[in-house]
């Protein structure tokens, strides 16, 4: 039996341009919305499970584009420090010695953050993914998942690594109900050969897979993708044929104006990760400019050990404020446009554009509801503005994914909150204490 | 009888450079705390009302040390405006109709958000100071007051202004059980004549009270400054005398080398609005220039209407943050300099370091406890990196202010918070709809 259920009398911020906000009823049935309209829905909402709306603020689930879920587990290991020895005395290192316990633990830990702050759908890069996925099938989320690969080894190793990121496209694309899909990620230019990058292209073209990478995080990778292949990295990825897949890269932070054309061209969607890169002092990307050039971005926390917290509400916020500071445009990146990086965005930065980031009749029920019985959504002047520059993830009271409830009064369904966060904590110890 | 209160086994993070984190105890007598160290207070504890630390993490109360509390009524009225555009046609029309009661909605309306945000201390400066004043007292907060005076009108209306301003100082200067402190405020040089701004400087002589004012907050506001009287802000403001009082600027973005030598020669505390700054595009201030000069930089909100929430954490993130991505030092403003610069950074700012800003015996009882059984906290490795890059204001559970509970289990003991938010809605309408 199809389970049905209707949201009475709540404000909904659809992401849907015709109507942002609508003040009336939701039905869903199974896993997509079935109706949204100010109007009564009549016999439609007959034998529906009834929601009141009163005193909430519904809208489309998070999407976070890009991140490391088990990197949760060195949050607050290692900070203020410069970028290098960050990565080579502390994060490494320690990442080094992850088994596929701790990449459990810390995609567990990850997934009860997500959802509680109102992310429904995420990109996410690591090792040992099938521990990643089965959390994701657990905890109901959405997962655009990726076994990315480092290209700095031998060719065996290389051909391990390929074959074990085919080998679990092949494992989970599609699966968890369709709430798992799969990418081929090699890591980034500087950390994978240009004839192991083409073989991951050959990949994703024989499984017909999107890529994902990371990509001109730093002003140094950028000189060094030069000094290297006599090209900057938006070239040397499209000769290598990366850009004829559907292709997401993650930072982008230096690029020119030839390279936002080009990544415009090819419909190659970004990842902007403001936290990340204000933290590492990687720089500002060029967002207005990125915008303007028609090229899709979306948000990404990164793992939380460069940020250190998965909210994309966070990330939405400072998205609206530094381009408007550090471009000396004020009407730069307005609420509604930030709303869309999270959002609308978001899901055309995944190709699901068509299933999630909006909510209107036919897409699946990714549906957040916020407490806005709080003083800093008063008064009721422009429920947007507030969200943005005011609101935050911890707002967030409910959360659906598919239809199905995975928060219920800021209170996971379906994970273990105090088992999660006990075992993140003891995992922590055991990869430190061994240092 | 003087009441007595002990939390037991707590986390305390004290901001007290000798030991920042002490797991232990915490007496409190009165308004003062009497007892803070690892070891059972013993009989100093007899008959002390006990309470747990268990799950909480505490630390001295924030404190914002620019804004403008009534401008919650304007909260997300109008964004994403260029910002003489916004103030002329939006801002300043609608403030001119603020009434006194207007103003009383506002400030309890902020006084709500910043108790519930962990903020116990906070500068205001704004015009119907009197019912600020109330509120204050009411709410059980600490106010560092102002009657900020525009001088732009006739010699009458400026000596009005100027008699309202020591009116209001002779009234409030102390009480409250001296939670109220009062400051001369000209609202800025672009604003205020030299002849006036020298009348509240004398009046600040007279009265022995510090001094407030808005300054380089714009480069066009610089410019115009150079134009008219010959010189920088901070040299026109020096000849001025206004530097022989102690002295508070807010915002300090656009400063040359001199003008920072200049602050920290003269023992001038600056308050830095990264939030303010980053949404009305004004720039970004160059606060690891001024600490390194040895000039006190604390942190504000400023007004609702241009950030658009009271949370201090977040100003801690943002200042942690930006420093970092705008110089490309990721070194710059660590965890723990971003909170000193909403603790004790901010409690010398207001010339009040003796009494707040820091956890120990002697010290005035302002508390805040946070609950840190949340995923965002987890693993345990570093507290003040998961505070500052991870923390926010919605972690605050309970507050206290000069030893009395303002806030428990997350809701205000002397304040009614819905008719407040009613009244801030209502007051809102009423004001808009008539333009």
């Amino acid at each position: 039996m199809t389970t049905k259920w209707w949201i009475e009398g709540g404000t909904f911020l659809t992401m849907d341009d015709g109507q942002p906000i609508v003040n009336g009823h939701l039905v869903v049935e199974g896993s997509r919305i079935v109706y949204l309209a100010e109007a009564h829905p009549g016999a439609l909402a007959d034998g529906a499970e009834r929601i009141s709306g009163s005193g909430l603020l519904f809208m489309p689930g998070l999407i976070n584009t890009h991140g490391h879920a088990a990197m949760t587990l060195l949050r607050g290991y290692a900070d203020d420090m410069v970028l290098q020895d960050w990565l080579q005395n502390k994060i490494w290192p320690l990442e080094a010695r992850f088994t596929a316990e701790d990449v459990r633990a810390g995609a567990a830990l990850a997934a009860v953050e997500m959802l509680k702050r109102g992310t429904t759908a995420f990109v996410d890069m690591y090792d040992h993914m099938d521990e990643v996925a089965q959390v994701v099938e657990q905890a109901g989320l959405r997962g655009v998942l990726a076994r990315g690969v480092i290209g700095l080894c031998s060719e065996a190793e290389q051909r391990a690594k390929l074959e074990d990121a085919i080998r679990f496209a092949r494992d989970w694309h599609g699966k968890a109900d369709g709430r798992i899909r799969v990418m081929m990620s090699p890591h980034a230019p500087y950390t994978c050969p240009p004839a192991f990058i083409e073989q991951f292209v050959q990949a994703a073209h024989d499984l017909d897979l999107p890529m994902h990478t990371h990509m001109s995080e730093t002003a140094a990778e950028v000189e060094q993708n030069v000094r290297d292949y006599g090209v900057r990295p938006v070239e040397h990825l499209d000769r290598l044929g990366m850009f004829s897949r559907p292709t997401l890269v993650a930072h982008a932070v230096h690029l020119n104006d030839d390279e936002i054309a080009l990544l415009a061209e090819r419909g190659v969607a970004v990842s902007h990760n403001p936290a990340s890169n204000l933290k590492l002092a990687s720089g500002v990307a060029r967002v207005p400019d990125m915008l303007r050039a028609g090229v899709t971005v979306s948000l990404g926390t990164d793992g939380a050990a460069s940020n250190n917290n998965l909210d994309v509400f966070d990330e939405i916020r400072l998205a609206a404020l530094i381009h408007k500071g550090v471009s000396g445009d004020p009407t730069a990146v307005p609420a509604y446009e930030a709303l869309k990086l999270g959002t609308v965005y978001g899901a055309k930065a995944i190709w699901q554009s068509d299933e999630i980031g909006s909510l209107k009749p036919g897409m699946r029920a990714d549906i957040v509801a916020l407490d806005i019985d709080q003083p800093h959504y008063y008064p009721r002047t422009d429920l947007i503005s507030h969200l943005v520059y005011a609101g935050n993830g911890r707002d967030v009271k409910h959360v659906w994914v598919d239809g199905v409830q995975v928060v219920r009064n800021r209170t996971c369904t379906r994970l273990d909150e105090e088992r999660i966060a006990a075992e993140a904590a003891a995992r922590f110890e055991r990869l430190s204490s061994a240092t």
